[in-house]
């Protein structure tokens, strides 16, 4: 069974857009996942096929109804998981990539406007899933961030199986810096240790570099890595 | 002048994409922002049009050219900052977001493969960004993101004026849960202190709700919203 995403959108037009093209589309034609995107407004109930209403208690914008919330949820009940795009939501990790990767696909619900009625996440087993610490105009591009990082790790899609174990946060670390040809360009040099042949040289470099660039750019994930270390004295990654 | 936005990209068919529809939509047509996709292997300065090669040391994948990308880049000089979609970058934030909104536009460069030659950040003023700790096949859906955020901030792009200040992170805090009619549904009722119709109440019954849910579900703002208060006694945000 492939890979089986289902999106519950107000704008199901935006699908599969960017995720139609390049890798992501290579792997949808050739059948390494599934696409559909669901109109949220075929759940209304009045004749209006109203979705939203003003905020309890005041306020600007709108809000989305939990009732015919509900019932779009409850029209793709099965063992998928179902995050909704939430900046109230968990932080994505490419920790949670990797088990929704591994699973047998997502269900995706995206809000717009003032968001969602809390009531939907008390009545329904949703996981609200932030990608980052700012506000988009809707849950949609989240669902394509959260959709392209986990089709990308789907078996066959990326070109050399081994690509993906260096790559930032897989290590809880950065990513090492890359270099390529030119040799030389604008009188900068290649570091010479890429040059010297010497693989075990060259794979102490790279942690040596990956450990300064976490430290200097993201003192955060430097302090979790050096928790899990010290929780672990295998080296292994700390599941938390 | 309207803000301008520029992508430098091997996708360039990718865009507008989803930011041609909805609010984002709608404000291009309306002229509130511009979009100018360009091709990087329009760069390229061999037969073969490459943009790439294999990483220096060794290892899967290939790297972009630090050469090749640094025409593109110089291509659009101007006095627009340019952004680099990458994991490795500084994460992107509501305050970067309002920062950039305010300004004439971005440059945006979206990365695929492996990564950039690095010594495209030595040689150039480009700042990485990254919208999360999760790897995309490529900064394009990045660049929707940052869009996305910036866009919808832009003089008459949302409809309410006052929407916005009370939003997730643009006080430090996650926003409080929202409601909406029905008044009770599935025997859940809006909590009563929304219904009370006083407004000081409410307001008092917001901030502590915010207040609560960052400091459960993202110990991490919570930390950083403490500090700001004791670095700044007037309440103010610190600006960091």
């Amino acid at each position: 069974m492939p890979f089986a995403a289902t999106i519950l959108t107000l704008y199901p037009e935006m699908f599969p857009g960017p995720l139609g093209i390049s890798l992501a589309g290579r792997a949808l034609r050739e059948g390494s996942w599934s696409l559909d995107a669901v109109q949220i407004r075929d759940f209304a109930t009045d004749k209006h096929r109203s979705v939203d209403d003003t905020p309890a208690g005041g306020g600007a914008g709108m809000v989305l109804r939990a009732d015919v919330l509900a019932a779009a949820v409850d029209s793709v009940a099965d063992d998928r998981p179902v995050l909704a795009m939430s900046p109230r939501g968990r932080p994505l990790t490419q920790e949670r990539v990797r088990q929704l990767s591994a699973g047998p696909g997502v269900t995706i619900l995206c809000g717009r406007f003032e968001g969602f009625d809390e009531r939907l996440f008390e009545a329904r087993d949703i996981e609200p899933v932030s990608i980052g610490d700012y506000v988009l105009s809707g849950g949609e591009i989240g669902a394509f961030v959260l959709l392209d990082a986990c089709i990308r790790l789907l078996p066959g899609v990326m070109g050399a199986a081994s690509s993906g174990d260096d790559e930032s946060f897989e290590t809880g670390l950065l990513e090492y810096p890359q270099y390529t040809r030119p040799v030389e360009w604008e009188g900068r040099a290649i570091p010479e240790v890429l040059r010297s042949g010497d693989h075990a040289k060259i794979a102490a470099w790279r942690k040596s570099m990956a450990e300064r660039d976490t430290r200097l750019r993201r003192p955060d994930l430097w302090e979790r890595h050096e928790g899990a270390r010290v929780q672990s004295p295998s080296g292994a990654r700390r599941k938390d």
